[in-house]
C-alpha cells in the first residue's frame, strides 16, 4: 500500500510499490506537455513507476515514462522529467532537477539544487554536491544538427563531483575520480583523479583511504 | 479559452489568452507581498497578461504586473515576478526565477535553474544556459544610495551565456557573443568575442557558421 | 491573528505569532520523513515557531523544529529544514535552502537560489548574493566518521558573499569580509579582506566606506 497525501496528484495509470510515499503537493506521472511550437503528433509516454518504499517529497515532479527504483528519496520540490530510469537507494537532493534520457545507477546520491542534463549516464555510487552543474550542448542552441548533437556527462562509479562544479558537454568523469568544489571541467577526467580550478587540472590521485574498494 | 487545472490558482482579473495552458499548483498573478517593515503604501500592481498559447508549467509562479507573449513556455517550479515583459516564443526553464522590472526580447531561452536577476535587459534570441547566475549590485546592500545603483545586465541579440557563468553588475554581453561555462564575467564582453575563465578573457571570436545571419 | 491561505498547509501544534501571512501551498511544520534505509526510531520534532509579522510565501516549506523570527521574509519556494534557528528581520530568498542545524543572526540577507549547507552559523547582518553555495564534507559521503567531521561554513557579521560564490566545507569568513562573486574560498578569509578568483586569494581591504560600522 502507498500513502498518498490527499493534496497530491498522482495520475492514472502510474505504479506505486509497496510502501511508497507521495508528500504534500507532489506530482506523479505528469505527461510532458506540448510546445506550442510543436508539429509533433506524440504518442502518451507510459506511466511512471515508482519503486518499493520510495519517497517523493513536498512539492517534487515524476513525468511519466520514468522508472524510480526502491528505497529511493526524492527531495522536496525536486524535479525528475521523462524517460529516466533511476536505480535503487538513489538519493535526489532537495530542488535538483534530471532533464529526460538519463540513467542513474544504485546508491548515487544527488545533493541539492544540483541539476543533470538530458542524456546523461551516472553509474552506481556516485556522489554529486549541491548545486552542481552538467551540460549538454556545445553550441547553446545555435546549430542545426544539436539534437544529434546533445551529450550530457558519463560519470563513472564512485566518482564523486563537489560543490557547484560544472561538466563541459559529453565529458567523462572516471571511476572514483574526484572534482573538487567550484571546478570547471573541460576535457575528461581519468580514473582516480582529482582535479582542481577553472579550467580544471589534475591535481594528485585520490588516496586509497577514500575508495570504494579499498 | 484557456486550460486552467483545478490546484492552479488565477487572481481575478488575470488575461490569459487563447489556448493558454496553467499546470498544476501554478499561481498566476499574485500582487507582491508588503514587507513587514514596509512604510509605503503601495497601489496594486495590474493584472498579469498571459499570451495566446503560452503554458505555465506546474507549481510555476506570475506575479501581477507583468505581461507574457504568445507562446512562452514557463517551466515547471519557475518564478517571474512582477513588472516584467517577456516577448513571444521565449523559454523560461524549470526552476528559474526571473526578478522584477526585467525585459526578455522574443525568442529567448532560459535554461534550467537560472538567476536572471532586478532591472536586467535580455533581447532577441539570446540563449541563458543552466544555473547562469546574474548579478545588480556592487555594494550587496551596503550603501543608502544602492536602489539607484542597482543594475542588472544587458545581454545584447543573439548572445549566448554558458552553464554556470556569472556575470557580475551592470555588464554587458555584446552582439552574438559567446561566454563559457563557468566564467565570471567582470568586464563587458565585445560583440561576438568568446570569453572563458575567471576572470573572462578573451580567446577567440565565436566562428561565422555560428552566427545567427550568417 | 495569522493570515492562512486555504491552499496553504500548517501542521497542528505550529505556533503562528501575531500577523504571519502564510501564502499559497505553503507547507510548514512537516516532520522530515524517515528514510526507508533508516533503522532509528526518532520522537518527532517539536512544532515549527513562525514570529509575529513573518511571511511564508507560496510555495515554501519550513520544517518542525524550527524557530523564525519576527518579521522574516521566507521567500516563494524556499525550504527551511528542521532545527533551524532564524533571527529576527532575516530575508531568506526565493528557492534557497536553508538546511538541518543552522544558525542565521538577525537582519542576515540571504537572496535567492542560494544554498546554506547543514551544521551553518551566519551571524548577524550577513549578505548572501543569489546562488551562493555553501559545503560540508570534504570526503563526499566517503568515510564511516563523516558525521562528525560534516562542518559547514562559519560567516560572521557583517560578512557580504559573492553571486556564485562556491565556500569549501568549515570556512570561516571574518567580519566585514568581502567574498567577489564567482570566488572559489579554500581557505579561511581574514575580517575586512576582500577576496576573488578560483581559489581565493586577498586582493584589498574592504573600504571604510562601506563598513557596517563607519
Amino acid at each position: 500500500m502507498a500513502d498518498v497525501h490527499p493534496s497530491a496528484i498522482v495520475y492514472p495509470g502510474t505504479v506505486l510499490g509497496e510502501g511508497v510515499k507521495v508528500l504534500e503537493n507532489a506530482v506523479v506521472g505528469k505527461q510532458p506537455t506540448l510546445s506550442p511550437r510543436s508539429t509533433t503528433k506524440r504518442e502518451p509516454l507510459p506511466p511512471a513507476r515508482i519503486g518499493d518504499g520510495a519517497i517523493v517529497s513536498t512539492g517534487a515532479i515524476v513525468f511519466a515514462g520514468t522508472t524510480i527504483g526502491a528505497r529511493v528519496i526524492l527531495g522536496d520540490q525536486s524535479c525528475v522529467r521523462e524517460r529516466v530510469e533511476i536505480g535503487d537507494d538513489v538519493v535526489v537532493g532537495r530542488g535538483s532537477l534530471v532533464e529526460n534520457d538519463t540513467t542513474i545507477g544504485a546508491l548515487t546520491k544527488i545533493q541539492a539544487e544540483a541539476y543533470i542534463t538530458a542524456y546523461s549516464t551516472l553509474e552506481d555510487n556516485v556522489f554529486i554536491a549541491p548545486c552542481v552543474v552538467t551540460t549538454n550542448d556545445n553550441y547553446m542552441g545555435r546549430t542545426e544538427k544539436r539534437h544529434g548533437e546533445m551529450r550530457g556527462p558519463t560519470i563513472r562509479r564512485g566518482a564523486r563531483v563537489g560543490g557547484g562544479a560544472i561538466l563541459c558537454p559529453g565529458i567523462e568523469i572516471g571511476e572514483e575520480a574526484f572534482v573538487g568544489a567550484g571546478a570547471v571541467v573541460t576535457k575528461d577526467v581519468p580514473p582516480r583523479a582529482l582535479v582542481v580550478g577553472n579550467p580544471a587540472r589534475v591535481l594528485r590521485e585520490v588516496p586509497e583511504s577514500e575508495l570504494l574498494d579499498r
